[in-house]
């Protein structure tokens, strides 16, 4: 038995590379499993900090935390990166119901969107009237819109398998509903939540008056999905009952907040930087587990799990926990401002940002060149049922390190739960179950030591442009 | 507009066969995800009706319901197939607590294994002896186990990927560890729960006594993963404490019970039958909804969505609801007994019996040419990210049907999360999502149109042989 062994150990010595990757990455893996540190971190910024809204002092406990965390884990440096935020707050309880008469009143779960005003103090009582887009609205005329609530109820496409170009082709009524609504004189927004499930939930997200003038500026709340088919139901019955809210959110001035950075310097190529992250900040009404503190943990979990399998970076690989993705990008714009003033050359950033859900793959955005050299690692992931690499995009916080010749790219989990959680109270920490979280952190891990061991862009863009 | 229209109805005419059937199994996936009736279905077996352990009076409401279900769906004939199956029942809720010195006790959660006699009237209490598994067991002197609780405690293998490789790595313990405990005197068994989560509950499960006399027959019951760790932290500390459990669970006589059938006869080849099923009985603690109600109303809208999708099968296709797989198989054996009295030809055979998690493709036992013959079918599954096309097992229920040259399969779903259910009270419709229920059954039936439409074993043995 131990000829064997010894038989087994000495012929491993003649593996090739690939074998050997894929040694390495089974220890990354059985780590993850077994080791992880991603579960715990995400139950206690879910559990004991919890919501994380930019400029919140919830926002500063989870920058304090995971600072710590990273010291903690014998990195080469941690630091804060300073950055202004917005500060909106949603103030207390939001209120609404449906009036079908004068005292005849049905209560409905609504929430502020995230930058929206506030409704006059005794709130807003008005005629509604439904539309599917931003489209339908613009083919009315604006004496149809004058005084009233715009309600957008355009459900996300249950037909499309990935639940975010669902997502996408919903989410404008939510984005700029209130601002094409406004231009016309309606007097606020109420906007169908964007979930596929029907439940009782209502799911926040950003939304923007553009330039606006102050005068147009209507509040806008979402209505949970069972409440907006409510809404449209009773609509069709009276077209003249009336909707009323109440929200008191507003926007502060901008605060002072951080990115959380740490990094392990490379050994041999310092100055090419592999950055991997998620966003630190949340919307309020969960505690955030899926969007982002997943993502977050599992980034941090990256630079230590290479340093528990063993692997020494050549490359700088560095996690960036960026605040403020989900009103404002401020984080992302001044870590991408910050690294080209001192002439970083950020060789590959990967995100995760689309919740803590057993990974499928990847989408990358890159040339073709380096697509084609990313896709020779892709049988080393099928032990792991990864399969989806394609190209696409990558995450909100990463995409503003683009250049010419780097890539980018974004862990892909199953999305079929995802949009249940998105934005709403039920973005709990009970929600992310330890081994898909795991499994995720894993597979950024595996993705960000090929980067690093085999670096990318094996053909130079002068040499390309030859071709 | 119009004549753009009528170009491509046109052209469609001289599309190959390939874009015709991507049409079809679109329109397979649409139709479940907009108008499935899986999930209304599986809400009724959960909510109204519950755990339907076999002989039970649930179990005999799932099969009314879901007889009168397949009745409303127009199928060319609905029947029951009686079936002889045992009925053990549960009892009064199981009492357990760890004994520190006599007066001083902590109370854990335990509950009966499906099989098990009971406790004397009164409990047992005992010292105990904590094993890795039957191996370990048998390497002790029988002086160290008799009179005593023995501990199997060997856990699920977190570093499996398959999390049934980490289930089946385990469960010879509670299957066989009573059995192999009775026969070196030992007084009882408890089994920690073969589930990967730290948690509070006790997964039941199936266990045998083999031909044991009825002397040697020892209560056995499982125990949490938490409540596992505590009392081997507590052995650790204190070898001599005590274990206290009480279950009065009995084997009644068996009792008459069905298979629930259904079927659309084929239009070209009806002696060709097409099986899919899953299996109605379910453990009691839950309300089985993963286990195995999601396979049933998955397998009832494959006939529903062939209908619906316009399809009208060449060959027979059934549905075959199965009673008895968690503690006798009964109904697996009765059904393929049956097949082969009447000399049925069963060329397929599908099980959904993991879960109904978002599906990642199919296990398929069969020939060399048949998995060549399937795997052509593979890219049309790709847009709906079902890439796992591998041989391997089907299902229980679906075995006894195996012939020299037909084809058994299992639906694969994502197993990450199903033993955080499994045989537990959590096993409940809430953990199910509606989207990922709705893409298994889209799956099957896309599989199965396909099996309908080109057949199977395009090679016939002698030829095999002849090669």
């Amino acid at each position: 038995m131990k000829h064997i062994f010894f038989l087994l150990l000495f012929l491993s010595g003649f593996s090739n590379l690939a074998q050997t990757d894929a040694e390495l990455i089974k220890t990354i893996y059985n780590t993850s499993l077994t080791d992880g540190h991603s579960y715990q971190w995400l139950d206690h910024l879910s559990n004991q900090i919890g919501g994380r809204l930019s400029g919140s002092l919830n926002a500063q406990r989870a920058v304090e935390y995971t600072r710590d965390q990273l010291d903690s884990i014998g990195l080469d440096k941690v630091w804060l990166q300073p950055v202004m935020v917005p500060k909106w707050v949603r103030g207390t309880p939001e209120f609404a119901y449906i009036e079908i008469k004068p005292g005849e009143t049905i209560p409905v779960n609504i929430c502020a969107l995230g930058g929206s005003v506030a409704t006059p103090l005794e709130g807003l009582k008005a005629e509604v009237i439904e539309v599917q887009g931003i489209d339908d609205l613009k083919r009315m005329d604006a004496s149809q819109i004058k005084g009233k609530l715009v309600f957008y109820n355009r459900p996300m496409d249950p037909t499309l398998i990935n639940t975010f170009s669902a997502y996408g082709g919903c989410v404008d009524q939510r984005y700029a509903g209130a601002m094409e609504a406004g231009k016309l004189g309606a007097a606020g927004v109420i906007v169908r939540s964007m979930s596929h499930k029907l439940d009782d939930l209502p799911h926040t997200g950003s939304m923007s008056y553009g330039e606006l003038p102050n005068a147009q500026r209507i509040p806008s709340a979402a209505i949970s999905t069972q409440h907006a088919e409510l809404l449209s139901g009773m609509l069709k019955l009276d077209p003249k009952i009336k909707f009323y809210f109440k929200q008191n959110c507003r926007q502060l001035k901008d605060v002072q907040s951080h990115n959380v950075i740490g990094e392990i310097t490379g050994s041999e190529f310092p100055n090419e930087i592999i950055t991997v992250g998620g966003h630190l900040d949340s919307w309020d009404l969960g505690d955030g587990a899926h969007d982002d503190g997943a993502g977050c943990v599992q980034s941090m979990d990256v630079l230590r799990l290479l340093k528990e399998s063993g692997i020494r970076p050549k490359r700088t690989i560095r996690v960036v926990l960026f605040m403020n993705e989900e009103n404002g990008l401020r984080g992302a714009r001044k870590y991408a401002e910050v690294a080209k003033l001192k002439g970083e050359n950020h060789v590959f950033a990967l995100e995760s940002d689309s919740g803590g859900f057993t990974p499928r793959g990847f989408s990358f955005d890159c040339s073709d060149s380096n697509y084609q050299h990313i896709l020779n690692w892709k049988p080393l992931f099928e032990p792991y049922l990864i399969h989806y690499f394609q190209r696409g995009g990558s995450g909100a916080d990463v995409g503003p390190l683009k250049g010419n010749n780097n890539v980018l790219a974004g862990l892909r989990p199953d999305t079929q739960r995802y949009f249940d959680h998105h934005h709403a109270a039920s973005d709990t920490f009970d929600a992310v179950n330890k081994r898909e979280l795991e499994l995720g952190a894993a597979t950024m891990t595996a993705l960000v030591f090929l980067v690093d061991k085999y670096g990318i862009n094996p053909i130079n863009t002068t040499q390309q442009l030859k071709d």
